[in-house]
This record gives C-alpha cells, sequence and structure tokens, in this order.
C-alpha cells in the first residue's frame, strides 16, 4: 500500500520534482521522468519496468483511483493536493489530475535487445525522429501491433519525454527500447541477430503490399523531410507505399502504423 | 501579379485579420480562415478552390517565394512586415514567415459529392472527429491515398481551423469536403449513390486484411473514445484492425491511413 501525504503548500520539497513541469521538462531531468494521466500512470505502475518514486495526485480523485494505488510497491509516496494547489505546483492547469515521477531503468544493448525476441520478430528502427508526436505515435503503434522492440539512433528525441509518453498513450513505457551506441553499424547488428533490414522509402524498391513478411525484420524509418541516409537504404530492402501523384507525404507515425499492420502477418492469432 | 504593400505598424487596419491569431482562431472567422506556411499557402493558391484574400510574409521571403507569388490572381494584397513587426502582428513568433488570408468556398452537399465521382471511389465519412490533429492527420491520408472526399458530420470539427489545415499538410484545402445536415441519414445517402458503408471497429466482424475492396466504398471512422453510433455499425459492413491482446487502441488518424492503405487497390497504377 502507498503512503498518502496531503500537501498544501506549492513550495513544500517533498514535491519539488514536481514543480514547473514544462519548464523542467526543457532542461531534462537526469535519469527521471514525468507520467501524466491515469492510463500513463498504470502503464507505469504494471510495466514494473521503470520505478514509481512517487505520485503526485488531486485529492478528489484518491478515492476513483484507490484499485491503481493498491499496484504501488508499499511505502510509495503519493502524495495528494487540492485542485489549485496542483495547478501552483505543475504551473499549469491539470485536469488529468495525476503526475507520477518515475525512475528510468537502463536501457539494454541493441545486441541483447534484438537477441532476446523470438523466431517470428519484428522491431522498428528509427533515425532521427526528433518529434516527441511522431516518437510517441510510432510507439503506440509498434505496441498496438506487438512489435518486439524499438531501436533509436542518437538523432531520435527521448521516448520518456512526458509529451511522448502521453502521445503513446504509455507504450513507450511498455516497448523494450534500445539505443544505438555511436560507432554502432545497425545493419551489421541486424544482420548478426538474424534480422532483416526493411526500410522505407518513397523510393524503395517494392511496393509494400506485395512484400511477403520475412520472419525476422527490422523496419526502419527516418524523418520526413530527409529521410533515410542512403547507407541505409543502399544495405537493406527498400519498400514503398505508393501514393497518389500529386500529393505524396505521409506523417512517419502513419506510416510506421501501415507498414506495422502489414507485417502483422497472421493477425488472427495475435487477437 | 501581386500588389506587394509594405506594413510598418502593427495596428494597421489593412491586416486587421491577421491580429492576434491564435485569439482569433477560438472565436472564430465567418466564412474567412487563416492557412500558414509556404506548403499550405501554396494549396490554397493553387487549387483554386477557396479564394486568397490576401497575404502577410516576411519581407525577406519575397524574394523567395516570388513564384508563389506570382500564381496569386491580379490585384491580390501581399503585405510584408519585418519580422519584429509581424510576430507583434499574429501575436506569437511566426517562423514560418507567410500566411494568408483565405475565403471559404461553399461546401458542396453530400448527395452532389457522391455522385460527382467515379465508378471507382473511396470516401471517408467521419463522425465526432473533434480533435485538430486528428481531423488533419486523416485529411492527410485522404489525399496521400487519393480518395474522392471526406464527410464530416456535425460532431466533426472545422477542416479549415489552422492548426487542421497545418496538420494536414495542405489536404483539407485540396480533398473536396462536404458535411452532413441536420436529418440527413447517412447510410441512406451512401446507398443511394451506390456506396458501400464500411465501418471501423474494434468489435468489427472481419478484419481488414480479408476485405476485397468493394468498387464504391464509404469508410466510416467515428472518435477514439465512443466510436461510431450503434445505429451505423449496425446499417454498415463492420472491419476490425487486429492487435495484441495486451494494447488495443489505434489512434484514429493512423487507423485512417492503415484502411485507405488497404483500399488503394491496384496501388501501382495509382503511383
Amino acid at each position: 500500500m502507498p503512503t498518502i501525504i496531503p500537501i498544501e503548500d506549492p513550495e513544500d520539497p517533498r514535491i519539488a520534482a514536481y514543480r514547473d513541469v514544462r519548464e523542467r521538462d526543457l532542461v531534462g531531468r537526469d535519469g527521471q521522468f514525468i507520467a501524466e494521466g491515469a492510463v500513463v500512470v498504470r502503464s507505469l505502475v504494471e510495466a514494473e519496468r521503470h520505478r514509481a518514486l512517487s505520485l503526485l495526485i488531486a485529492d478528489k480523485r484518491v478515492e476513483a483511483l484507490a484499485p491503481l494505488l493498491a499496484k504501488l510497491p508499499e511505502g510509495t509516496p503519493v502524495y495528494t493536493a487540492g485542485q489549485a494547489v496542483l495547478d501552483r505546483i505543475v504551473g499549469f492547469a491539470l485536469h488529468r489530475g495525476i503526475l507520477a515521477l518515475g525512475e528510468k531503468a537502463p536501457m539494454p544493448s541493441v545486441a541483447d535487445l534484438l537477441a532476446g525476441t523470438g523466431a517470428r520478430a519484428r522491431v522498428v528502427m528509427l533515425f532521427g525522429i526528433g518529434n516527441h508526436d511522431n516518437l510517441g505515435g510510432i510507439f503506440r503503434n509498434a505496441a498496438a501491433f506487438g512489435a518486439d522492440g524499438v531501436i533509436l539512433d542518437s538523432g531520435c528525441c527521448d521516448p520518456l519525454y512526458r509529451k511522448a509518453i502521453r502521445v503513446s498513450v504509455g507504450a513507450t513505457l511498455l516497448v523494450p527500447t534500445a539505443r544505438l551506441e555511436a560507432g554502432e553499424d545497425p545493419l551489421a547488428l541486424l544482420d548478426r541477430a538474424g534480422f532483416q533490414a526493411v526500410a522505407l522509402s518513397p523510393a524503395g524498391a517494392e511496393p509494400l503490399s506485395a512484400l511477403a513478411p520475412p520472419p525476422r525484420a527490422a523496419l526502419l524509418f527516418g524523418s520526413e523531410g530527409p529521410g533515410l541516409p542512403p547507407a541505409l537504404l543502399a544495405g537493406s530492402r527498400t519498400v514503398r507505399i505508393p501514393m497518389t501523384g500529386s500529393f505524396d507525404s505521409l506523417n512517419v507515425a502513419t506510416t510506421s502504423g501501415i507498414v506495422l499492420h502489414h507485417f502483422a502477418a497472421d493477425p488472427e492469432q495475435s487477437r
């Protein structure tokens, strides 16, 4: 059971980590993160990957959130406050009425993530996705279609940034994630782990609908403007999503949904 | 050729329509709308559906935008201003440096939109999509996959709201759009026009991948929470997108992309 601690003073040092959430988002939280909203906080607590250090909730929501609070490890502080104090703490109107402070779990290496997958596996590999909406949307799709992991290059933004978590509806807390280290060759890592690299590009050689998904596939996506680096395209099987001539741009999160849906072979089984 | 008119004073009455853009967005513009960014303004000008009443651009961008400006009808006012004046006019830092004031063209009736399509046609029909990001994303997908039109119920937000236009990358200015009138029966209208109604629902009877697209199809989407009304589901062919058990929610714009991709039969031809 958690420990309920009422907070009356927005300056209370015990809730310092929740103060001025937006400004803090910008400077970063050094191994910690903020999760927002009941659905997302439930993912954080139930997944047990990252640790919920504490919660801050509107006192009027304590009763409704009791089942969630009961799942917290013994002694986890749950700070409660009236809506006015809450809004002053976080610096905006916190309609969702629930925040959690999380401690990031260490990420596995890319090699370990790949090695931990089964005989049939799909991982998503992202290059230069710097927009939290897009990153969150891709994770949401990865979770929806049961991808085994998401691998990020150094140009991708933080999947545990508050907005990315929220847009992903908590999926960034659930889907196994790894980040390429400087000097790691993504195609060599995939090849060694028996994954076929399938790269999405408007100039891809095959239309997606004609592609028979290989048993172990890595789906490579770049950002909307520059796309994937030529070296990655040259070393991958390239696939395109045909579009009408006059308008040839899809959002990268939507693209990932289309591709993951196509790769979710034998869909009836995964239902 | 347009008429270039330098503006020095943010209070100049000639650019009143551009003042405090965000606040104005909230009260509505009564038959007018603001389009933002070069790509979007180009769609507005080239599509010639809605009328560009005037442009407001950063003076440093006049040269780069000359090809676009040359396409404006004779005499269209193009107001120019330095970045500081521009930012004071609109009320925020206008990085994109280009706005247009548009006049909404009248919408066709739903019956006329449907009647104007060919033997093979896809229209998107939306119910209760009140979020501008989602609406814009759906229009973007509709344009990318060559849908013949988007039909909105009264619960959908305005596709010509600035943010919806921007998220759609201008597609809301391009894709034929109609809105259901009070008392109109969407299924009866579709039936009369020879369209098969295909409704997306997590509890749909058929998986999407098993569906052979009919020649004339209307693709029905509801909002993420409530979904489509039971009466519409009962009168439609219902389709689901199978997902993994633990996480069963897709964003509605992503869903529309997946469905439109599936329905873009014979994709090679439309490329």
